[in-house]
């Protein structure tokens, strides 16, 4: 039996910056993120007695070296829970514009671990899940839900994302401005394990962070764009100086990335209501109203061209059929 | 009488950036600086009785208006210290380029506290001319003395400098590495104070930098450049970052900024020591030894011209003549 699931990625608005265990992939912080519904990746899984290795094709390209087996270590988690060791067919199409800067890995890791264990027989709740596909990617831990999740620290059995608010009917909306002008030096995966081992900082903003969530969580249920908007810059920022703070210290953040973010601010000024927040790169997704876009666009003309902003609305959670149409 | 005093400016290795008390500058932190031999202030001063206001020539030019006042503000005290109301003329000449992003005040202020105290019939310790100078400028304090001098918090009285080791004979420079492409648009007075009250990494940066203070002394007493650039570098890294967790963030260093510490790493790698600091603009001071010139230049080739490169060495404290000759 074949089972394709589709789940969207998703922008954190507390950050998952650096990991207790490294192994399992258990965070420092507690993350909140939203769901995207213009980002997603489908992934189609069956398992195969005769096949002698498991086989991965990415956006129509037979898949090998280090993500095929980052994929087959992936899959071995569900066949130990399974209890059989057949291999797999893994087709997968990722709907994420790379340029972007979002996590892809959100939601290829989530669609994944809905796909592989259905298709493995197993009948797992979404707590199940987003524990399952914390093994592969911490953020895809969120990518389970739509709307607003939640990612506890803890240990593998008691650190997995919830919903806060899963179905979003109030207004808000991401810009990504693309910056982007070179690949970034360095990767999330290393950059939080490097932040994490050197920055002096780090302690205080774990602190910090985690200070951080019963406001931001109180801000998603009362539908305050403002207050969420404050906690997820102020957030974002503290995790790029952080950062900044390591030795050797790297950075992010570029002088266009400064000005975006100022523009944001002159935005605020003029009281429409626009927040940023930057992962690991140079690009800055700006949190706003969809009936602000046109102003935004407009004050971002002088950083960017239109088309070098995305906007995408808030998506939903994991969603598994059998077949290979979702 | 009149009297002439020539104090140089200085390059702070542990940064002023945070007053307790902001009517009479008093530190968050203990600083730690070289004065540097190319950059100095020319002031000369005399009181007349017959004047009706003080009058202030800069650069040649008659100056009225809030850099006058500052300086009427600062001479009512050492007037209070002599016990007396006579106005003066001041006549100062900067040798300090102002691109440079080197703080003209520091040399200003100690060269004021030196030229009018002694004008004024006071015969006032380094300690106490020190302690006045304070209260123009915070980095004046340092500036009293040659070489390697610490500024130490406290009250009005207790908070002045010291020399660590003033006539430097080991082989050290600051190269100043112009960026500078717009002038910046939060002045230290206002970054920092500005920082202090909403930087939520403001306290542990100021736990961070006074921990940095034994270590450093006991690098400049060892002649310790790696250790001395290492902590320099951190701590300029670390204050730049705690600003742009300030609400609203604020940040002075740019992509070029970037590529120059960069630079200074790759070099370190090369087994260079070199090391960047940088205070409330772009522009980035490189430590160095004297010998590693050509090198460091022509690594720098990519990101500025030669032109845009100082080199500044360590300079002498104060020293105050009669008449207005140096």
């Amino acid at each position: 039996m074949h089972y394709t699931a589709r789940a969207h990625t998703n922008i954190a608005l507390l950050k998952y910056w650096g990991k207790v265990d490294e192994a399992i992939i258990t965070p420092t912080t507690t993350s909140i993120s939203l769901t995207l519904n213009e980002f997603y990746t489908d992934t189609t899984v069956w398992f195969d007695k005769t096949l002698a290795s498991d086989q991965l094709v990415l956006d129509g390209e037979t898949i090998s070296g280090t993500a095929a087996q980052k994929v087959s270590r992936f899959l071995n988690i569900v066949r130990d829970m399974a209890g059989f060791n057949d291999k797999a067919y893994i087709i997968s199409t990722n709907n994420v514009p790379t340029a972007a800067g979002l996590a892809s890995s959100a939601s290829a890791f989530a669609a994944l671990a809905g796909a592989a264990s259905k298709a493995a027989g197993l009948d797992l709740s979404v707590t199940e899940l987003s524990r399952l596909a914390r093994h592969g990617s911490g953020s895809a831990t969120r990518s389970i839900f739509g709307g607003f999740a939640n990612w506890v620290p803890g240990d593998d059995r008691t650190s997995f994302a919830t919903p806060i608010f899963e179905k979003v009917d109030w207004p808000i909306q991401l810009m990504t401005v693309i910056i982007n002008d070179q690949p970034k030096k360095v990767g999330s995966r290393l950059g939080m394990q490097h932040a994490k081992n050197t920055a002096p900082f780090y302690k205080v903003w774990v602190k910090l962070a985690n200070s951080q969530v019963a406001d931001m969580i109180s801000a998603i249920q009362q539908h305050d764009l403002v207050k969420l908007g404050e906690l997820a810059e102020a957030n974002a920022l503290q995790m790029h100086a952080m950062n900044a703070t390591s030795v050797p210290p790297f950075n992010y953040l570029t002088d266009k990335s400064w000005q975006v973010i100022m523009i944001a601010q002159e935005l605020r000024n003029q009281g429409i209501p626009v927040y940023a927040t930057m992962d690991a790169g140079p690009n800055v997704k700006l949190i706003s109203r969809p009936e602000d876009t046109s102003i935004i666009k407009k004050a971002l003309t002088d950083v960017v061209t239109s088309s070098q902003i995305i906007i995408a609305s808030p998506g939903p959670g994991i969603k598994v059929t059998s077949g290979d149409k979702i």
